[in-house]
């Protein structure tokens, strides 16, 4: 049972972005930009950062959410898992084997991030811009994660309810659309 | 020296948040909320909040500049220093005792967060929102501690540095003053 009272309806994240509006906003919005604003990174790539941070944070709620958005993004969900289990021996590119170690380094902690791991991403072809993002979405996600786990939200344990969320973020992404605007919402 | 470039006399987060505006814009917004925006905890107990946090996760940067924004808004350097050493015997109320040690049981992970810790905080006359915010205060400083440590940002010797960064932000706010208003900000 959460520690604060929130909407039973609501599990996870959602709840606690109702519960204060006004901060969820700018969370919504920094969201927004590094998941889902110009980049060189995809937008699967993006969450599969969020999902490999979650999921070493072991947040089940944002580990599961974020999984369900990559595998939709990616036509596929084996890719996820063995990510999740391994990162070097993944199908993934060398300039994301890279980067998510410096994911995993950032979860860990800040100082965890070594010249050797940046070096690594370079070399495998990573920009600085890159780089930064990498460590500020993998930063992000640890304040997500803390949140949700750190009031106790509910977690669904039906695997449709993930699918549905994430299929809401992969159509709409993480801004809240404005009251009226229902009918953009997919579904 | 930092892994990416950045502008060199902008140590810590100063120059992350130059490097990147756009994402600057909403973790100033939400800084700027959490800490300053109306609330009934002091701007003193939020910037405690920040130091204890930051002391935890060994961020020297966060750590010097919140805590001499605290000793500001409190007008002496001993609470602090007190409290980083020792939560239970600092010169602090029984609610900020409480709700610092949830503070640090977030800066372990959200898991960590107990219903003893939460049920203590609310018997010492905490209310449900000012959980909440210390939660959610405590979470982002662990992303401010990880974005400014896992870039491997430049660390000011000088205690002159923060005695002046804690002047802006205890005067100024964390808002990014508009070009133009550099005639408010204090010297």
């Amino acid at each position: 049972m959460p520690y604060i009272t929130l909407e039973e309806h609501l599990p996870g994240i959602t709840g606690l972005l109702e519960y204060r509006k006004d901060s969820a906003q700018p969370i919504r919005e920094l969201t927004q930009l590094l998941l889902r604003g110009p980049s060189t990174l995809t937008e699967a790539e993006r969450e599969l950062i969020a999902t490999v941070v979650s999921h070493n944070n072991e947040c089940r709620f944002c580990t599961t959410a974020h999984t369900a958005a990559a595998d939709l993004l990616l036509g596929e969900n084996s890719t996820t898992e063995k990510t999740k289990q391994n990162i070097e021996s993944a199908p993934i590119s060398r300039k994301m084997k890279a980067l998510l170690t410096i994911a995993k380094q950032v979860q860990q902690g800040g100082k965890n991030v070594t010249t050797e791991s940046v070096q690594r991403a370079k070399e495998a072809g990573a920009t600085e811009i890159e780089i930064h993002d990498t460590v500020l979405i993998a930063a992000l996600f640890c304040l997500y994660n803390r949140y949700v786990d750190g009031l106790a939200t509910l977690e669904p344990e039906n695997p449709e309810y993930y699918k549905g969320l994430a299929d809401r973020i992969v159509t709409n992404g993480y801004r809240r659309l404005p009251q009226g605007y229902d009918h953009l919402k997919k579904k």
